[in-house]
């Protein structure tokens, strides 16, 4: 089966799907949307969103995350600023904050008298973690099919402490990521950013470096080819370097595991 | 709009939704599947998933996972023992495990000569778990617009040095959770299971813990509700506080730091 949308999700006219449903098409069609318009995202809609967040698995049923809904103009300016100065954050009329939150069981227990020292572990912060980005990947989803457009924003981690104290977060809990949502704008100057190939990233029963690296070469050429496109150079193993090069290209989130034992997330 | 799905999804015959999309409805009926049919997952189904979760988003495009998939039976079963004894991974006939890899990059910067200290801290721990939890929960939903099930299987942390030598995983890497797929059986005892209430995990502009927690015991007696119907006693806030109760139920996992940090995670 040929189709546009596979070749622009690799960058790679060769590249095909043998099955596609509704669901793929919306998959391999998203791109992170920074520039929005000024139509509000409803009530209804958030809701839709939260719904089908829930709806993702959860380890053990725990759903330890929560989400804060910021809606306030100032509020949003105050986050963008501590996420890394990004203008979209004030921009977009909808920014969800994920929270990774081990706070929900510890009430539980305080309010049994009983204990919940696994939540002191590095295991339980993993786990809270997933299970809020599993939650906050359906609600992209779910908002591509409404018609709307989001853009993580992992910035949040770069002042945790500030944001907790922004949105009044308890201890045991801190904001993992932040989803700006709202109605694309058409006009800005983005598109469907390729991937590695496959082969790149795909393991038959064992995992074999060499066969998957030989790929990248090639992907580096298209990745340049599509930053040429949008006036950036370079390709991706440059970039990749450039961002995991040391404390220094971090944005202040070397300093998070000492961050998140004040806030009460020891991972022991 | 009154819909059978959101009642079964908050176990609410009140719960509504004033949007949906065919992608909602997807959502909100997955249910986790633990019994698969004989029928093999195809090779262009495997294709079809990873395209899925490649499609994404991911932390500065680091792409920072791999998967495995694992077809052959006694590898499949040596992973169920290995993984909490469950039956369905030796059972489902594709078991794709998650991979958290920081090895790419730094095989990248070796080839280079460069470094790429970033990836010892705790938050490249957190970013690369967060971004295969994004990939996987696109192939998830992927899996099931083709009419497959899944289950996620967090018990490959149990045993991560044994996982990582069974896939012959580099240094660097880690399993950070398995997804069992097939073809449902249509005779499993299983449903949707009933989540916490929205007003329960949904903040708008601060987290309120009190007017979070004030529906939480609704819940317990629908979720208990439907743990009848499965023969199950008990409902949420009971099994919450027995998951977390502390080292002794972790299964192994409160070792998490150490075996990282001896896989080549240190988790600065």
């Amino acid at each position: 089966m040929s189709d546009l949308l596979t070749t622009a999700r690799y960058g790679d006219p060769e590249a095909r799907l043998g099955v596609l449903t509704d669901t793929l098409r919306l998959q391999l069609a998203r791109r992170s949307v920074r520039r929005f318009t000024g139509r509000d995202v409803t009530a209804d809609e958030l809701t839709a969103l939260v719904a089908a967040a829930q709806s993702a698995p959860t380890s053990s049923n725990l759903q330890a995350w929560s989400v804060v809904a910021v809606r306030d103009p100032d509020r949003r300016a105050r986050l963008a600023a501590l996420a890394g100065n990004q203008a979209f954050i004030a921009q977009a009329p909808l920014f969800l904050v994920w929270i990774a939150d081990l706070d929900r069981a510890r009430r539980l227990a305080r309010r049994a008298g009983t204990a919940v020292e696994a939540a002191d572990y590095l295991e339980s912060t993993v786990l809270t973690f997933v299970d809020a980005a599993l939650a906050a990947q359906n609600a992209v989803l779910a908002a591509e099919s409404l018609g709307l457009g989001s853009v993580f924003v992992g910035g949040v981690r770069n002042h945790p402490e500030e944001i907790a104290a922004e949105l009044r977060l308890p201890p045991h809990t801190v904001a993992a990521f932040g989803l700006a949502v709202g109605t694309p704008d058409p006009d800005e100057p983005a598109g469907v950013k390729p991937r590695l190939p496959q082969a790149a990233v795909l393991h038959h029963e064992v995992y074999r470096a060499d066969e998957a690296d030989a790929h990248i070469p090639a992907y580096d050429a298209r990745l340049a080819a599509y930053n040429e496109r949008y006036g950036l150079a370079g390709g991706w193993s440059d970039r990749v370097l450039a961002r995991l090069r040391g404390p220094e290209s971090m944005a202040g989130r070397h300093r998070l595991r000492e961050i998140l034992e004040r806030l009460g997330l020891p991972s022991h």
